[in-house]
């Protein structure tokens, strides 16, 4: 199975594409906005294809048209404007998806913020409202889709040591989870198709990915 | 029929709530944020409700449960931060909209853009596309509702006096067009049933409005 990294060069993204380069069963494509960020990927064995969010559809559904699934793990990043809120969070999000729907690719992934609902939104601080609404609406944008979706929900991402343990439930008590043990969560999801159609909260916990993923 | 108009306190939402305090058949109810803003509408005798857009839904839909019809115009402006383009343009729309369908009301005008395309949101300049993008997600959303929708696209907005003459098709060579005259379409919309269903651009042009509205 070839799996399409949009995002690549983020922390969730490389670790992602290292563990899935370590798979016997998967490739990596890594989708990345510079070409100068292609040697990490290389140096991998992963594929690479060199994609602004910006770009049209095409752009996209050219990179998509080889892989069996696309996993969504780009993010504006807390220092950009407020306008890649909208253009990357959001419209980057949808152009993915219907980028994925144009190339025929079935199975998409999507790494979401902890809580999207609409009451999230409401309650979350002014600065970070715009934020919730727009992971917000390429949720609500994904499960209108009939992409075979899972939608991940991490929590408070920390860029400690992962542990390969934790705790994931449809919702689960707010707390700290590793970007590395993210992107163990995303590929335990892209092996165990039980994920298919499922969305879940992960935080660090004490149970063994895989088994947690297989226990939803 | 009475007229919720959303956004009243901006320059199209008041000559909107003159025109619709001026018509017999017509009576409008203005949301504003501020109950300072309250006075000019009380002297046309229009009602007023104080709900703020960032508020929740039933805030909206409290506002909306007396009324026929609801009209959003409301803006956040080219003075605000990219952060409001988020939660008001497309997340105050969007929550307009569900009250709306929560306060059982069917009639819906959007005051959208000139241009929501997909095509838009790309070719736009970068610091106007996280707008295109928000107007076109409410657009989208609108549509995918079964309320008797009406979107209005205006060009270029202006100050000048109304002319009560524009052109107005599907689509139109992109120009200027005043507040004043926008604001008089939204009212012939609102009383011609013939636009329910339909979008429109609207520029400055010869044909009176109500006959332009008629022809559609």
């Amino acid at each position: 199975m070839k799996v399409l990294v949009v995002g690549a060069n983020g922390q969730i993204g490389k670790h992602l594409v290292q563990f899935i380069q370590d798979h016997d069963d998967l490739q990596a494509k890594a989708m990345i906005r510079n070409k100068e960020q292609a040697r990490f990927f290389k140096d991998l064995g992963a594929e690479v294809a060199v994609v602004d969010l910006e770009d049209d559809i095409k752009a996209i559904q050219q990179a998509a048209d080889d892989v069996d699934a696309v996993v969504f793990t780009a993010g504006s990043g807390p220092h950009t404007g407020k306008d890649k809120t909208m253009m990357i969070d959001l419209d980057g999000a949808v152009k993915t998806i219907e980028a994925t729907k144009a190339a025929g690719v079935k199975r998409f992934v999507m790494i979401s913020s902890f809580d999207t609902t609409r009451e999230a939104i409401q309650q979350a601080p002014e600065s970070f409202s715009p934020y919730v609404a727009a992971k917000h609406y390429a949720d609500v944008w994904l499960r209108d889709t009939d992409l075979d979706h899972t939608i991940i929900h991490p929590g408070r991402l920390t860029n400690d040591a992962g542990t390969g343990n934790v705790s994931l439930a449809a919702t689960t008590q707010p707390d700290e989870v590793a970007r590395e043990d993210i992107a163990r969560v995303i590929l335990s999801s892209l092996v165990h198709n039980n994920t298919i159609g499922q969305e879940f909260q992960v935080v660090q916990g004490d149970t063994a990915i895989d088994d947690a993923i297989q226990s939803l």
